[in-house]
Order: structure tokens, then C-alpha cells, then sequence
């Protein structure tokens, strides 16, 4: 079994769909721990107006009866509170009728011009509907049940804010402070940091430009062992890295020390590794590696930061030029966020909580909670028996 | 069709094979442009004495035939030219023999507690032997064929180190001096920083310690539009990702300015949009996007930099724990190169490269290279034809 | 590219969804179109009560515009016009709630009793609801998109019943009458037969028992090398088989000649090769092969037939268990249609042409209708040089 | 986890490739074992002489160490035993020499002429060096691991001629026999028959005619619940044709009753479920179902049926075209068979195991067989405890 999921919809179409197939039955769940993320995703900082009318929900369609899961594949609708005003722009059919709000004038940083070249369109909002940061939501409700699954195993997904604009948060571990981030208008835990983030959000805003900021997100509670070092394919930190960077406007991904690893020398790099004494599993002196080794899991928390780069909807627009006449033009302004790196933290825990659940059901298959479980248990009663010396009595 | 590429092969066993499915058919190929790809990798300084037994060699074993491949799976066997050493060690057979060197110290950094932890073993060699840097040989030979048939399209894939041990060299072009990279020792285009980084290696070898550092990719040729918006496993910008972060040791991957671009406001870092004039097509007023924008080839050359830790064993090595008593230990001392950043950019420019390929196979099909070749030429005419005014003429 | 497609749905539950993944952008849809499918799903003497009252329509979520696909995910929701009937038995929430309609005593032939085992689920009601045929409604609206690719191609995919119940339809090629089998309510050629598959599904249902049958799919208009025969996931024969074997109670599937194949020399078997003189390209003199010979497309008709169990719900039920007690009990009897198979050849050609369009995007690519028609057109020209002598013209 | 296999290799050429990935680590395996199965594919009245050159063996390339496997991909290369007398012809390299045994005159009913069609060559040999059967020799191979894996949970996989140019067996439980067909020059269960089918292929080959015919696959020992109601590609009946579809020549698929049960009404068809009394779970009162309902293993024997079309190439060869004049011809005779019938059950058994191991794996996860069978264990006795009426408790 291997967990999938895909989504579908338009920035401002009817809704957006999430389908989730293949997590274990009996898994308890409810609207409300989707919406709760799906919530978070929404605030921050530096959002526009439109944040403030979508209040996103999720509307169960599959996969779950009696506030458990089936086994079936889990669809999620998402509505577009906003619908009735595109209705008519965004309409499925009426072939041949003339398209309202029309852009011809590409974004310089977003999909726009590569998008109508590949696709062959004339417009560019048959792109940029579907390139917009909004697919988010989507993959954010998928991660949510995901999250659901590890929350059974004692696994837990949290991110902070370490970077805005150039303005570096000073280093604290968010595993000391569970929920915290939530707190901050900017996801951040170092409170100099927010102030000084807040103020250059509201300087971005009024030169009409935008942000981008560093995200780092830590997930605990793993067992050593998900991901693989066999194949290229199966190694965790390929696997996480190939799911973030495809975050719209992230443009870098590192693990544990990530670039700095690259300036030190091996003696100041690697986690020493203790012995526990008497029965106890080995510890580790240190994270630096961020709880992955040759694409597995250590044990040690998880530990990922990404980089996103300002947002590509300048309000003081950038040099392009105009489809439909092939001259010198400003770029369309779609939309007026200075900054979604807040948001940022919220769709990359949700994609990690996928990528983790994924392995999980991969190492332990399983296709009830109940089974999914005994076995977890059973590799982990495995694991420390080989420490306690009772190892072949384990087996 | 897609371009899949399976590797197998332990580092001290027999040998490694890569089978690589769903080239056209009609692609001229030669042993001796694969085999300079793997003497590529095998130099460098800072490498021990076990590059020089190598000389890495393939051996066709499927799909190639009078010079040319066949569209059926390409099967190379690179052969371990050390193997009459490690035949009685790793066996295949002889189950129960009492096995010689055996692995119990674990290296920290490394692949060996986990995947002992997770595959249940007694013997890190189980374990060491996979998870070693040796099989992205196997994946240079895969992404030298990628590589020949970018070239058929005039697509090509460079690379140089940008840092070693924290070296950092100056700001060069890879584009302008192509080939260079590979006349200095350390693959590096800044004369001034080579040197530091020859001596950077010395010292740490000196010191019995290792190091790291940083590589960029550098495509160029390509079409807009490989890769896709519309979903997130379609991106570009993650299988690139995906596919580079999944080279041992490797703790980080950016694309164009990559972290660096969170740093500035969106006025300074979205590439402008130029007016062709006349009938050309438009050009970018820079490429700070590393010709990537909503998952997708914008045309301008492709950018890449990927972070790699110090290698796992050093000779002055780590604390750790023997898994047979279960107290503290010296790690084990398996292998000796003080670094591996110079052969790390050959590497990843396979990748880069089969990435790409499987890109353009997505977007142009083709059985043939003849049918490819002219899907390609097609595309482009299409393209051309939008700015020239001919547009409804190319269809 | 490759096209995906993804269903989600329980039978009695709000509705069904669909997402299908890789159509090039710019191609023609109707929601009548797609409608006119589901509609010849849901006919056929033998159905009960609830055919009537369900009228499938899709509502479009997304990925279409002004009548025109974007390229994106194509969202379809199939809305389930019981549902109000229906919410409280399977609501997603109000866990703990009694549950109405439980369903303890599995039906033999069906999912349920191993569907609550491998699950863990103590009312198989969890189990059919996703297990039910309902779900084909779902494939058969991803289908009609294929079949909308395939028609700008010039391909039709057909079907029709020939055999019910144990009565057998004389031969008749369906290419001959296109369209004529859903003028019957059984959808076969042969209007003998009809008449006796009539009788028979009438005195089924007065025995309170069911009817399989067996239904040929005849798809037209293909070009020679869709599939492959270089690797087995390749072949397009299992790629046909796989697809339409997944359809439930269907448990047989047979290409061309078919299990007659077995039984006869090879001299009888395969369709000699007839030189097309002058410049033209050479015709079959048979097409026992049904289309296909090593895994591709010949350019003959391709020809498969299917076998359908009796439904498994029967009027006078089975003997089972009663999951609750564990003693013996007669199966549920949920639902009443008498025979499927007229619906069935409805969602065989949607499976086929699913396959039959994923296979041409493979070959072929392209992200638009115009890149895609002017690759198909491109082979079309060079396999037209082959014989008439032009080839390297062609090149 | 997954179990994966990709085969390389062409007829001639030097030799057949099998990579396997995905078993667990632990697994007790020997070249030997591999090797019978091989030599049980080499067997059966009707081969022509090529057979008694191969004696085709294994070498270890990968994977295994000790006698287990790692955990890693499994290579294994089985060399062409006649490839001193081919590597002219077939040569990878010496582009533009003159090509020997060049195949101009396509054979009907196989890949050749759509083959040179797809892949735009002018010689045959470079299709069917790679359509020919013996790449089964490989999935031989792959299969053989899957089937060792399968036996260390007692399932077995067992398979008899049913049916040969027409002549058909008389019904055998193959499970009654374990190995009988071994014994068999055309390897069926009914010595009757067997007289009449060793006749058959005598007078064939004295008419220059080849064979075709009807094989049984049988696996016993399953547990229930492999594969899923869920999605289409998950269910096990869809993924069983797709592979057993995938064999050169086999044109018809069914699994227990097949095509018989569409004849026939549904009382007589499922199969009753039994209430087992006391704590003893329900038994069924028949196999109809071949052990598969919705898609999943049912605890019964799964019972698989595949119908092969008689061999492409005849000595008494059939009309084509030449590639080179356009002109009529007669076509190449290539290779000397009757018959491969009795030979398609050792592949079709492989291909079984193959796709079971993978469910199995998909089910149970287990990186090492420890840990596999300790979660098989666990299932097995959270079954037995249903009925047991200590279900809690085993939770």
C-alpha cells in the first residue's frame, strides 16, 4: 500500500478537490481537524483581501462513515466562496463566448508566459488559475489526514518561520514550544524577529513589493527506518526534497545543517553516536544530519527548511510584454499578498505529514488502523530487544 | 513513454548494472562516451587509492545494436575490477561460512545503524555495501545516455564547484568556458580558489578529517515548457530536486538564486520580460529564476547548486557503539577519500541530465529519434510562429 | 505525459468523483457529451428500480474553461440524487451514532465478507458501498474525455453484447452498424437473440435470480505501434487486460480470437500480411489477432471480449454468515437488477478508450490538441513513406 | 513497499538481465533454486533444438550475500550460452558494418513489421530480438525470488497443461497432484491426454505447423484480503491479467469459472459461504471464484486460466510483405518450435507469484522476513480471532 493523493481546481473555479487513497480504515477523523490547518494556512502577516473571504472548508464527499475512514479513497471538495463573482470568467462551458478579465500581460516569476507557450493559449488566466499558490489548500487537507495518521503514532509535524525578508529569526527549537508559532502573526518564535518582520511587510506593502523568507519544519516521534537507502527512488530526503521544492515559489530545500554542512569538516559534522548503557537503545550527540542518514529516518526529529522567493504579483509591476501584440508592457496585478511566507509553514508541514505517512505505510502496510498499529509496535518491541539482549526472543 | 532508469549493485561485489528504459530507438551510442563520463567521476583531488584499481568501464549487455540503440531496455554492466579481492567476502553463496570483514562500529553520518536497525542485520556490510557512493557510477552510465540524446537537440549539461571545505569561488559563467571544470583538480572554475581548495584538502587529510561543499549545474538548450504547473508531481522544479537530493551525502538543493532569493524583495528578483522586437520571441532581463517558473523550462539556461556534507568515514574517526556488545567504539574506517565534491558534479549532472530527458520524452514522445526529432522541430516552428505573426499558419 | 485517472465515491454516499490527469489542453468538452455516456450506462432491460431514479450528470469542478480543456486536472462530480435518503446511513461524521442499514451478513460473490476482514470492519455496509459497480459511472465520465481525445483522432470505440444469460448472438461486426446496439435493450446486433436474452432476464428475475454475459469491444481508427513490445508493463495487451479485468464481476478477458486461438494450428491463426502494391502500405488478410501482435497496435481493428459473472446480489439469497453471531444466515439482499451486462459494454469501451489515449500521449505527446495533432499527423506521414518509396523525405 | 522487476535483454544477444527490488532483507535464496525453474521453462515436448543449447543458469550480480538477500536490488544476468556464434551479428558497437542475418520478411502474428513500423528500422532483428519469448527466461527468474518469498509463508504456486492444440485434459485439482506436471513431457495432469497432445505435436511439426493451447495456474495458502476493492489498479484480478496478459502469445485471460460463469445463473455460480462452528472461521462451499471476489484473495485456491495462440514463426511460413521491395513474400523461419505451451505455465506461475509477493508486500510491509512474518503472523491471528470471539484481545 502506498499513500497517493491528488488535487484538482482552479484558484478561482468552483472549489478545489483533494483525493486521498490509501490510508488504513478506522481511522478516526473529522471536518474540523481539516479545517483547523486548512484555517492556519490562511493567516499571517502580509495577506490581502482575499484571505479574509474564503474561511476554506471541507466538504466530505468519500471515504468516511461514522467519523472513521473506510479504506476508500478519501475525496475532499473545497468551495469557492468567492464563485459567484467568476461564475461567468471561469464558466466550464459557453464555448466561443467573449472571456472576461482576459490577462495577456505575463508575470515575470510565475508560470503566465511559459504556461500560454506550452499550452498554446492566447489567454494566461488558463494558466496562472491553475499555477496559483490556492492548489495549496488542497495538498494542505491531504496532509491533514496524513497528520491524523501519525498523530496515532505519536508523531508530530510543526514549523516556524526562521527568515522574512531578509530578517533572520534567532535559532529555537520548536519542539520546545508546540503550537507557538501559530501565535505569531508571522509564524515566528523569536519575538525581536516578528516585530522587526511585521515592519517590513508593512514597508514591502507600501512600495508595492513582496517577501519571500525561510520556513523550517521539525517532525518528532519517527521510528529509525522509514525511507530506504536501496534505491535512488526510495530515499526519504529525495523523496521530501521532490515534494517541497514543487511548493509554488520555493526554490531551495535542506536537511539538518543543509549549505552549512557543505563549509565544515566531517569531525564537526556527523552525530556521534552513544551508547545507551545496560538495555538502553544508543542515543545520538547531536542532530546535525536533521534525523535522516543514507535516506532513512534516525529516530532524531526531522528536520527541513526551505526557501521561498517574493511572491510574483508585484502591485508596482514588472517589465513583460503583451501577448496579444508582442510589445513592451506592466505585468497583470492580479493579486496583492506581499508575502505568503507565513502560509508557507502550514502547506510544508501538511506535505511532509504526506510523505511521512507514506512511508510509514510502506515500512508497516496495514489496512486497518488496528493492523497498522500491532505492527508498528512489533518493530518497535523488535528494535529494543536487540539492545536489551533478548533479541531472538523478539523475533 | 517515460524515461526509467534501475541500478543495482553492491560496491565490492561483482559489479554494477543499469538498465535504462525508454530511449527512442536510432540513438547513436558508444561505450567510450559512457566510459568518459565514469573516468569523469573517478578523479579529482582528494580522492584515495581505491579510484585508481577502478577505471570504471561499461559493458553492454541489451539494446544497443550496430551502434545504435533499439528502443528495448539498455543494460550496462560496469564491472568491479577489484572483485577477485571481495569475491570470498561477499559471496553470494557459501550461506553460514563464517564472514569476513565484518562491519560492527557503525559510521556516524552513514547509512550503517539505521539500515542494520531497519533491515535486521548483524553486519553493517549488509548495509555499507549499497548505501556506498559507488552506485551513482551506476547512475553516471544511465545519465550518459541521457545526456546523448540531449545532445541531439543541442541541450547541454555542465558543472563546477562553486565551495569545497568552505572555499568559496568566485562567480564564473560555466556557460563561457565550457570543459574547463574538468582540467582543474578540483573541477573548479576560479584559478585563486582552486588552489585554497587543493591545500583545504591536504590539511583535512593531514588531519585524517573530510569535507564538503558545493556544486552547480548549468543546462543549457532547452525549450520552454518542460515540466508542467498543473500538478505537483509534474514539476519540474521537484523531480529536480527529487532526483539530486538522493545522491548520498547531499544535504541541499536551490535553483536559480535559490536561498539567497528569500533575502530580496520580489522587484529585485523576478526576471523582467523583454520584447523580442520585430518577430523575435521575447528574452528575460536576467536569470535569477535559474530557468524555472510555476514548474517549468522557461528557455534560459537551467541552474543548479546542490550541497554535499563531508564524506561519513574518517581515519580520525567518530564515537560510536559495536552492535555485537552494545558498548562504545571507534567507528569503523572503511574507505578513504578526504572528499568527493569534485566527482559530485559529474554526478549530478547525470541526473540533471536524465531528468531532463525523461522531460522532453514526456512533452515530445517519439519511437524513434527520427519522430522525436521532428516533434521537437515542430514545437519550435510553433513557437517562432507566435511572435512572427504566422501563428495560425504553424498549426 | 501519461494520462491518469482517479475515482472516488461510495454508491449510496453524496456522489462520485472523478479526476482525470494529462489531456492536452485546448480539446473540445461538453458536459452532454460526458452526460450521453452515463446515460448508456444506466439502460438495459434487467435493471432495477434504481436506475430510474438516479439520471447521472457530472457538475465540472475543473480543468475546463469556455469549453475547452486548460491542460489542469479535469475535476467531475456525479452527484447521487438519492442522497437525502441516504445521509444519515452514511454520514461522514456523528461518530458513535447507531448505525441504520448495517449489513452483517456478506453476500457470496461480492466483496463483503473479505472486504470486513482484510479492513477490520464489523459492517460490511463499510465495504460494498465502495465495492459496488456504481462506481464504473465514475469511470465511464473519465472515459468519454479519452473517447472525446480519441475522436479528433478519428478513433471510435464501440461495443456490444454477444452472449446473456447463456444465449449466444450470431456474429455481426459491430464497425458495420455503428451505434445500432444502443437501440436495443440489451444491446446486441442480433435481433434473434435479443428476443431471447429478453425472455431470459424475465425469468430470471421471476426465479429471484441473475444473468452474466459477455460483451466485444471493437475500437477503429487506430495507428499501427500504440503500446510496446520491449517491457511488460509496456505491452498494450496487459494494459487492456489489467484495466478492463478490474472491472467488478468481470473474469475473463480474451483479445481477438481468444481462448479459439488455443485450439487451432497456426496456419489458421495468423493474419497473413498482403502486399498493398503500387505505393500503398500492406493490409491484413484476417485479423484474428484482434489488433494486436506483440503488445502494439497493428492498425486493424482492435478486438476484445469480456465475461461478466451473475451479479451477486440475489432475490433468493445465498446461504452465508452472520458476521454479528458467526451462524449461518441467507445473504443480504441489497439491491435488485437482475443483469448488468447490457451497462457493461458501456464501461468497457470507456476503459478501453482510457487505454487506448494514454497510449497515444505516451507515443505521441503534447500539452495541446494542436502539438498532439501535429505529431499524429507527422507519424501518419512518415509510415505513408515507408511504401511509397519518399522515406528519407520524410525524415 | 513494492516489489519491482525489470528485464533486459535480447534473444541472441549476450545475455538476459533480471533486477528485482523491494524483496526483504533475510531471505534465504540459492542459485539452484533459481535454476530449476529455469530448467522447468526449458522443458516440454514441441522445443525445437535451440533449448539444449542454453541450460540457462543464473550468476549473482547483486543483492544476495551469504545465501540472503540484503534488502537490495537483486540483479542476476543469465549469459546466452550461444553468443560466441551471434556477437557479429548482434554487436553493440561497429556502427555502419554490414549487418548479417538481416530480417526483411516480417512474420505475421508477431511484433515484427508493427515493430519496424513504431520504431523506424529496416531490419526486423531489432524487434524481435527483444519480442521473442525468451525474455520469459528472465521474468523465469524474477519469479523464482517472488515464489521463495511466497514459501516461507507456505503459499504455493503450481501450474498444468489444460488444454494443447486442441486437445483438452480432463479435470485434475492440480493441488492433489504437487509437481505431477513435471513429470509430463507436455506437462498435464491427464495421461490420456497427454498421449493425444504428444500426437498432435508430432503431426504438426510434420506439417511445418505450430501449436497453441490453454494453461491452469493454481496457488494455494493465501491468506484473504490481498489486493482491494478500492481503485481499480489495486484490485488483484486487474493486476493478474495485466501481467499474465503480458506473455508473448497469450491472448485470453480467466480466473475460476471465467468464461463459463457468464453462461450461467448466479445461484449456481457463488460460491455459499459456510459457517464453520464453534471458533472455526466459515469455509465456502465451492470455488467458482476462483479465490478472488472484489478484487481481493478469499482464502480459497486462486485459480487462473491463460490461453496461448499457436507460435508466430512456421516452417511452412505464412504470406508477408519484404521491407525492402514493398513486394509479397514469403516470411522469415526464424526458429523451429512446435509448441511453448507446456513451458507457459513454469512463466505464468512466476508472473503469479510476482504480483502475489507484491500484494503480499503491499499488505505487510517488512523490510526484513522477521519482520514480514511477524505481521502476517499478527493478521492471521487477528482473523482467527473474529471468530474466536476474542477479537478485542488480539487487537
Amino acid at each position: 500500500m502506498r499513500l497517493r493523493f491528488t488535487t484538482a481546481g482552479e484558484s478561482h473555479g468552483r472549489g478545489l478537490v483533494t483525493v486521498v487513497e490509501g490510508l488504513p480504515a478506522g481511522l478516526p477523523v473529522t471536518a474540523e481537524w481539516v479545517d483547523r490547518d486548512l484555517g492556519r494556512r490562511m493567516r499571517g502577516h502580509g495577506r490581502g483581501g482575499r484571505m479574509t473571504i474564503e474561511q476554506d472548508r471541507i466538504e466530505w464527499i468519500s471515504g468516511v462513515r461514522a467519523g472513521e475512514t473506510l479504506g476508500s479513497p478519501v475525496a475532499m471538495l473545497i468551495a469557492n466562496r468567492d464563485w459567484a463573482n467568476w461564475q461567468e470568467v471561469m464558466a466550464a462551458e459557453a464555448a466561443g463566448a467573449p472571456r472576461e478579465r482576459r490577462v495577456t500581460r505575463p508575470r515575470p516569476g510565475h508560470a503566465d508566459l511559459t504556461g500560454v507557450l506550452k499550452y498554446d493559449r492566447t489567454d494566461a488566466r488558463d494558466i496562472l488559475e491553475r499555477a496559483s499558490a490556492r492548489e495549496t489548500a488542497a495538498r494542505v487537507a491531504a496532509g491533514a489526514l496524513a497528520r491524523r495518521l501519525l498523530d496515532e503514532f505519536g508523531v508530530t509535524v510543526a514549523s516556524h518561520v526562521v527568515a522574512l525578508g531578509g530578517i533572520v529569526a534567532g535559532a529555537v527549537d520548536p519542539l520546545d514550544a508546540p503550537g507557538a508559532a501559530d501565535h505569531s502573526p508571522v509564524r515566528t518564535l523569536d519575538p525581536e524577529a516578528e516585530a522587526a518582520m511585521v515592519q517590513r511587510i508593512d514597508a514591502a506593502r507600501a512600495a508595492g513589493d513582496t517577501l519571500g523568507g525561510v520556513v523550517e519544519v521539525v517532525a518528532d516521534g519517527l521510528v529509525p527506518g522509514l525511507g530506504s537507502h536501496v534505491s535512488w527512488d526510495r530515499k526519504l530526503d529525495g523523496r521530501l526534497a521532490g515534494m517541497l521544492m514543487s511548493i509554488p515559489a520555493v526554490k531551495g530545500v535542506e536537511i539538518g545543517l543543509g549549505f552549512a554542512a557543505a563549509a565544515r569538516p566531517g569531525s564537526e559534522v556527523h552525530d556521534p553516536i552513544i551508547a545507551g548503557g545496560g538495555h538502553a537503545a544508543p542515543r545520538r550527540g547531536g542532530n546535525n544530519a536533521g534525523g535522516l542518514e543514507g535516506g532513512m529516518t534516525t529516530g532524531e526529529p526531522l528536520v527541513v527548511r526551505i526557501a521561498m522567493k517574493p511572491l510574483s504579483t508585484l502591485m508596482t509591476p514588472l517589465e513583460t510584454v503583451d501577448l496579444s501584440s508582442g510589445r513592451s508592457a506592466r505585468a497583470e496585478t492580479e493579486r496583492s499578498d506581499v508575502t505568503a511566507v507565513p502560509a508557507l509553514g502550514v502547506v510544508a508541514e501538511a506535505l511532509v505529514a504526506l510523505v511521512l505517512a507514506d512511508a510509514m505505510l510502506e515500512k508497516f502496510g496495514g489496512d486497518s488502523l488496528t493492523e497498522m498499529r500491532r505492527n508498528v509496535d512489533g518493530y518497535r518491541a523488535q528494535l529494543a530487544a536487540r539492545w536489551s539482549g533478548e533479541r531472538d526472543a523478539a523475533r
